[in-house]
C-alpha cells in the first residue's frame, strides 16, 4: 500500500494477517530507504515493525493510550499515524521529530527521550481513566534497557501492588543502546531461554498425583509444591512476584503470536506483563550485524551497504578525547576507575574497557546508583571517572548534590554532549548543567576551549584532591589542534587571555570561543577593541580577573552556550554586585529561557541568536554611547 | 555498664549473649532517658538496638564498612563508637548530628539523610575493595522503605549482577516513616509469614526421590522440579533471581538468631541479604504504639507517660493549611488527586485520604515516579496535587524538568520543607530549590507571607490552566493570621507592596518577611526610609513593579531563605541588566555557598546573617554616601 496515504491506524482493523506481513515488509523498506537520506534511529524501529503494527491493530489510538519509553522507537507509529510524508525532514530544524511529539498528532499521548519514564507515566494515566471511570487501555511500551532505570523498578512495584488494569509491553531485545548489563537482565535471559512449559505442566500434574496423600507435614509440602509451580511454569517469577500477570516470551516478529497475546493481555483483570522478544536492526543486514555503534542511531547511508555517506572529520571526538585521557592516566594511577550509565559505545570507554576491564563499570541505564556508586569509591581513596551526558546528569541531581558535593568527595565527572546537540533535540539539549550544578557548594566546573586544553584538564582533575570537579565537553569533534606531548596542570579558578582589548570584555568558554574571537576581530575592524577572555572555569571564577577587567568601567558581555537563568553570566553579575561593581555594564548572551527543539546545532545558535554577528550587534549596543539608560 | 566509658566497639568481642542482652536493655533505656530531653528519631533507634550490637560484635568497624541508609537509626552505633557522652547535644546547634557524620567518628563512613544511597555507596566501597585487592566486609543496612526507591532497586540490579562479597542487612519493620506501599512490601510481606523450611526440604527431596526415573520429558520436569525447590525452600526467590543469597527472616530482637545468621553470612561468596524483622520503637510502649506520627522522630517528652512537652502552637502547621486547603477545593474540582512518596503524615494528607481514598495515592519512597506519575495524570486533564519537601524533589529533578516543564503540564507542586529545616541538619535544607527550578522553562515558583495567603496561592495553583506552578512553604506553623473566608485569585507573577519608602527597596518573600520588615521600621526610626516589597513570585518576576522599582535609582537589597548563587536575587541582577538598569546597587542576602549543619532555625538565620540587624547593616552599606566604589 501507499504509505504516504495513510491518515490513521484505523486501516488496520480490516487487514488479515498476510496484508499485515505484506505491510511491515513496506514499513520495513520505507524505513531503510528513508533513513538513508536523514539518518536515525535505524535499529530501534527496524526491531519494532511487527509489535508496532499489532499494537494499532488491536488497541484503538488515539483513546487507547500507547506510550513509547526513550521514544526513539515511535517512527513505525508515525508512519502508521499518518506522517509517512514528513520523513524527509527526520529530525531536521522545523522537521518531524525523532521522538514522539504531541504537537505533531494527537496519537503521541506522552513525549519522552529520556528512559524509563513510560511506566510512571502510564500509571498516571491508568489512575486518570480509573479516577473518570472510563475504559481506556494504556500500553506503555518499554525496553528490556530501560527497565533498569530506577524510577520503571519505582513504578513497577507501583503498579504490581495497585492492580490497575494496563499492559505493560516489554520489549526486550537483549540491549539498551549497548548489550545490557545487571542480575534483571540475566532474569530475562532465563526467560528467553526458557520456552513455553505448558506440557512440563501437565506431566507435573501428574506426578503430583502419585505423591501419597498423608497428613500433617507432607501434606502441606504437597500443597507447596503445587504453589511453587506457579513459578516454575510461569517462569516470570520475577514479574508475578510484583503483582503481574506475566505472558510470554513471545516472538515479536511473528503475527499470530502477537496478535494472540496483546488480545489475550488486552482481555486481563490487572496488570499484565507481554513480554516481547525482538531483534534491533531486524531486516537490514548492516543493522542487524552491529546494534550498538552506527546502527543504533545513524547517520546518511547507501541502502545497499550500508555504507555511511559522511563527511571525515579527522579531528578527535571529544569523548575518545576524555576517556582515552583518562586511560593513560590511569596507566600509573590505580586508583582511576571509570564508570558509565550505559553508554561505554557513545562515552568511547570501549578501549578503556579492554585494557582495564576489573576497573570499567557499565551500571546500565541508573544515573542514580552510578553517580553515589562514584562518590561510594571515592571515600575509599579512589579515583572514580563519571562519564555521563549532561542531559543525563539531570537524573542524578540529588546524588551529585546529598553524596558528591555535601561530602566533598574526589569525584571527576566528565559532562558529555554539553551545550546544544542537534538532532536529538529538546529532550537532549545539554544546557542546564550549569545552572544546577553552580548552585551546589564544592563544585568545580570547567570546559575547555579546545582538546589540547581539555587533555590538560583531564590531568588537572586527576591531580584535583579537594573534592568533585566537573568537566563539560561538546557533542562532536575538536578542531584538530596540536597537542602537547606532556600534561599540564591548570589551575584551578583561572582563566586565560585569549585577545587583549581595551574597550570592551567578552567572558567566555567552550564552544562560544571561536564566534566570540571572530565578533572581537570583526570590532577591530570597526575600530572598537575588544579583549576576550576564555573564562575556562565556570566555578570557582578567576576572581583576580574578574576584578581586572571589572575595575575598567568598560562593558562586559557574557557569552555561553548553556540556559541564561542562573548559569554563568549570572555568576559574573553576582560576583559584580558582590565586590562594588555594580556599576558596570553586564550583558548576558546565552540559551533563552525556553525548550529548544531539534536541528542542526548551527541552525538552533542562529534561531537563538549565538552568532558572531549577534555579539557584534551586542557589544555595539553596550558601547557607552548607546547605553538605552544613564 | 557504663555507656559512656566505650571508647569503640571492641569491647563486644569478649562478651556473652547475657551480657549482650543485658547491654541492649541499657542501651534502650539511656535513649529513652537521653532522647526526653532532645528529641530524635527515637522509634526507628529502639528497633535496631539488637542489631546494631550484633553488628559491631560481628564486624571490624571501621575496617568493616557498616553503612546505615537514611542514617537516622544511627544511635546506637554513636553509643557504642564512644559518642554516648554527646547525646545531650543531639541534634542541637554544634551539637551531635542526628545522622552518621565523617567528621564525628572513622566509624561512621558514609553519611546519609536521604534514603537508598547506602545500596550504591556499598557497591562502590566493594568495588575499591577488590581494585585494592583487600579484603573488608561492606555491610549496607537498608529499610523495607528505602528499599522501593529507584536508586536502591538499580543497585540491587548491580550487586546482584557482580556477584561481589557484601552482607545486605534488610532492616524491616514493615515501614519507612509511614506503613510501607508496593508490590515490594507484598514480596516482603509473604517473606515474614513465611517462616522456615528447613524442613520441608527434607521431606520434598525424600519425596523427589520417589519419583520414577525415566527418560526424555520426565528427567527433565524431575530436573525443574529440583530447580524450583530453590524458591520454593528458601521463599527470597525475589532477591535470588537477582543474584542474592537470601537468608531469613530473622528475628531482629533476637541475638541468638542474629549472631548465627550474621555470621553465617559473613562467610559466604558473593552479596547476601539477610532480612531482619524489628519493631519500630520496640521496648518503649508509647513508641511501640504510634510508628508514624510523634513516635518515628519526636521532641522531648515525659519518659514516664510519653507525654510531649512542647510549646502549643495554635496557629495552623503549613503542610496543614495547604493540604487542607487542597482537601476543600478536591470537593468540587474532581480533577484533583494527591500524590505523596511516603510521606502521608508529614505532608499533613491524612485528611485528603480519608476523604478521597481514591484520590490519594502514597507511591513510597519514590520521589522520581510521583512527579512523572504527577505529569501522566495532567495530560489526561487531571490537576495532581505533588506533595513534596523541598531537599526532596531534588531526587525528581529530571522529572520536573523532562516530563512535567518540557511537556508544560498542569502540575501543582507543593514544595514543603522550603529553606532551613534546623535539627534535621544539612541533608534536609531545602534551600537547592529556588536555584534548581528558576532554571526551568516554563516553571512558576510562588511563596506566600503568611497562611492567608497561602490559602490564595493554593486556590491560585489550582485556577491555573498554563503549565507547572509551584508553591514553597517552609516546615513548621504559620503565624496565626486571620484567614479570608474566601479564596482569591492571585494574579502570576504580582508582588506586593508592604511598606513604603523612598530610600531604598527591600524585596523579599515568605518567611524573611518579618526580619525584613523589623529592619525597615528600625531604619525609619534612623531616618532610613526603605519600601519592602512581598516578591510572592519568584518566577516569573513582577516585571512591572521591578522596573518601578529599578528605575528610582535607589539601592536594592533582595533577601532570601535560599542559596544566593542562581537565586531570586539573581534573578533580579539578571533583569536589571537585560533592561539597562546596570547601574543599579543591587545586593543579595541569603545562604552562602556552603552546607549548613543542624541547629534551630534561628541560630542558622544567625550564623548566616539572616538577621534584622544585619539588613540594617547592609541597608546602610548601600546608601550612596557608603558605597565603597564610585
Amino acid at each position: 500500500m501507499d504509505l504516504l496515504s495513510i491518515k490513521d491506524p484505523s486501516f488496520l482493523k480490516t487487514m488479515n494477517k498476510e496484508e499485515l506481513q505484506q505491510l511491515s515488509e513496506e514499513v520495513r523498506a520505507f524505513l531503510i530507504e528513508k533513513l538513508s537520506w536523514t539518518g536515525g534511529h535505524i535499529g530501534p524501529n527496524l526491531g519494532v515493525v511487527e509489535l508496532t503494527i499489532a499494537l494499532h491493530k488491536c488497541f484503538d489510538s488515539p483513546k487507547d493510550k500507547i506510550i513509547w519509553d526513550v521514544g526513539h522507537q515511535s517512527y513505525v507509529h508515525k508512519i502508521l499515524t499518518g506522517r509517512a510524508d514528513q520523513f524527509e525532514s527526520l529530525r531536521q530544524y522545523k522537521g518531524l521529530c525523532g521522538f514522539p511529539k504531541m504537537s505533531e498528532s494527537e496519537h503521541d499521548v506522552w513525549e519522552t527521550g529520556h528512559s524509563s519514564t513510560s511506566l510512571s507515566a502510564a500509571m498516571g494515566m491508568a489512575i486518570a481513566r480509573d479516577v473518570k471511570k472510563e475504559d481506556a487501555h494504556v500500553i506503555p511500551v518499554i525496553g528490556d534497557g530501560a527497565l533498569t532505570g530506577g524510577m520503571a523498578l519505582e513504578a513497577l512495584n507501583h503498579i504490581g501492588d495497585s492492580q490497575t488494569n494496563m499492559t505493560v509491553i516489554l520489549n526486550d531485545n537483549e540491549m539498551s543502546i549497548a548489550p545490557n548489563v545487571g542480575a534483571l537482565n540475566n532474569v530475562l535471559g532465563k526467560l528467553r531461554t526458557a520456552g513455553k512449559y505448558q506440557w512440563v505442566k501437565d506431566e507435573l500434574e501428574y506426578l503430583l498425583k502419585k505423591i501419597p496423600a498423608v497428613g500433617g507435614k507432607l501434606a502441606s509440602t504437597a500443597e507447596r509444591v503445587k504453589d511453587s509451580l506457579k513459578y516454575l511454569l510461569v517462569s516470570g517469577m520475577f514479574f508475578e512476584e510484583l503483582g503481574f500477570t506475566y505472558l510470554g516470551p513471545i516472538d515479536g516478529h511473528n503475527f499470530d503470536e502477537l496478535l494472540e497475546n496483546i488480545q489475550y493481555a488486552k482481555k486481563m483483570d490487572g496488570p499484565v506483563l507481554l513480554h516481547v522478544i525482538t531483534k534491533k536492526g531486524k531486516g537490514f543486514s548492516p543493522a542487524e550485524d552491529d546494534k550498538v555503534g552506527t546502527w543504533h542511531g545513524t547517520g546518511p547511508y547507501k541502502t545497499e551497504t550500508g555504507d555511511l555517506i559522511k563527511p571525515v572529520n579527522t579531528a578527535p571526538a571529544w569523548s575518545a578525547l576524555v576517556s582515552e585521557t583518562v586511560r593513560k592516566l590511569a596507566r600509573e594511577d590505580q586508583r582511576i576507575v571509570a564508570i558509565t550509565p550505559a553508554m561505554p559505545v557513545g562515552s568511547k570507554l570501549e578501549k578503556f574497557a579492554e585494557e582495564f576491564p576489573d576497573r570499567m563499570f557499565d551500571v546500565g541505564i541508573a544515573e542514580q546508583h552510578a553517580t553515589t556508586m562514584a562518590a561510594g569509591l571515592a571515600t575509599q581513596g579512589m579515583k572514580p571517572f563519571l562519564a555521563i551526558y549532561s542531559t543525563f546528569l539531570q537524573r542524578a541531581y540529588d546524588q551529585v548534590l546529598h553524596d558528591i558535593c555535601r561530602q566533598n568527595l574526589n569525584v571527576f565527572i566528565g559532562i558529555d554532549r554539553a551545550g546544544l546537540v542537534g538532532a536529538d533535540g529538546e529532550t537532549h539539549q545539554g544546557v542546564f548543567d550549569i545552572a544546577f550544578l553552580r548552585s551546589l557548594p564544592n563544585m568545580v566546573i570547567m570546559m575547555p576551549k579546545d582538546e589540547n586544553e581539555g587533555q590538560h584538564m583531564v590531568y588537572t582533575a586527576n591531580q584535583y584532591d579537594d573534592g568533585p570537579i566537573a568537566m563539560r565537553f561538546p557533542r562532536g569533534n575538536g578542531y584538530g589542534v596540536p597537542m602537547d606531548e606532556k600534561y599540564k596542570k591548570i589551575p584551578i579558578g583561572s582563566w586565560e587571555l585569549l585577545k587583549e582589548g581595551s574597550t570592551a570584555t567578552i567572558l567566555t568558554f567552550g564552544t562560544t570561543i571561536p564566534m566570540s574571537m571572530e565578533a572581537a576581530y570583526q570590532l577591530e575592524k570597526q575600530g572598537v577593541s575588544v579583549q576576550v577572555i576564555n573564562a575556562r572555569f565556570i566555578k570557582p571564577l578567576d576572581e583576580g580577573m574578574l576584578e581586572k577587567v571589572l575595575s575598567t568601567g568598560g562593558p562586559v558581555l557574557t557569552v555561553e552556550e548553556a540556559v541564561l537563568e542562573g548559569g554563568f553570566g549570572s555568576a559574573v553579575l553576582e560576583f559584580a554586585h558582590d565586590h562594588g561593581y555594580s556599576n558596570t555594564t553586564i550583558e548576558r548572551m546565552g540559551i533563552p529561557d525556553r525548550f529548544i527543539e531539534h536541528g542542526s546545532v548551527k541552525e538552533l545558535w542562529n534561531e537563538i541568536g549565538l552568532t558572531s554577528d549577534q555579539i557584534i550587534n551586542k557589544i555595539n549596543s553596550m558601547l557607552p554611547a548607546k547605553k538605552k539608560r544613564a
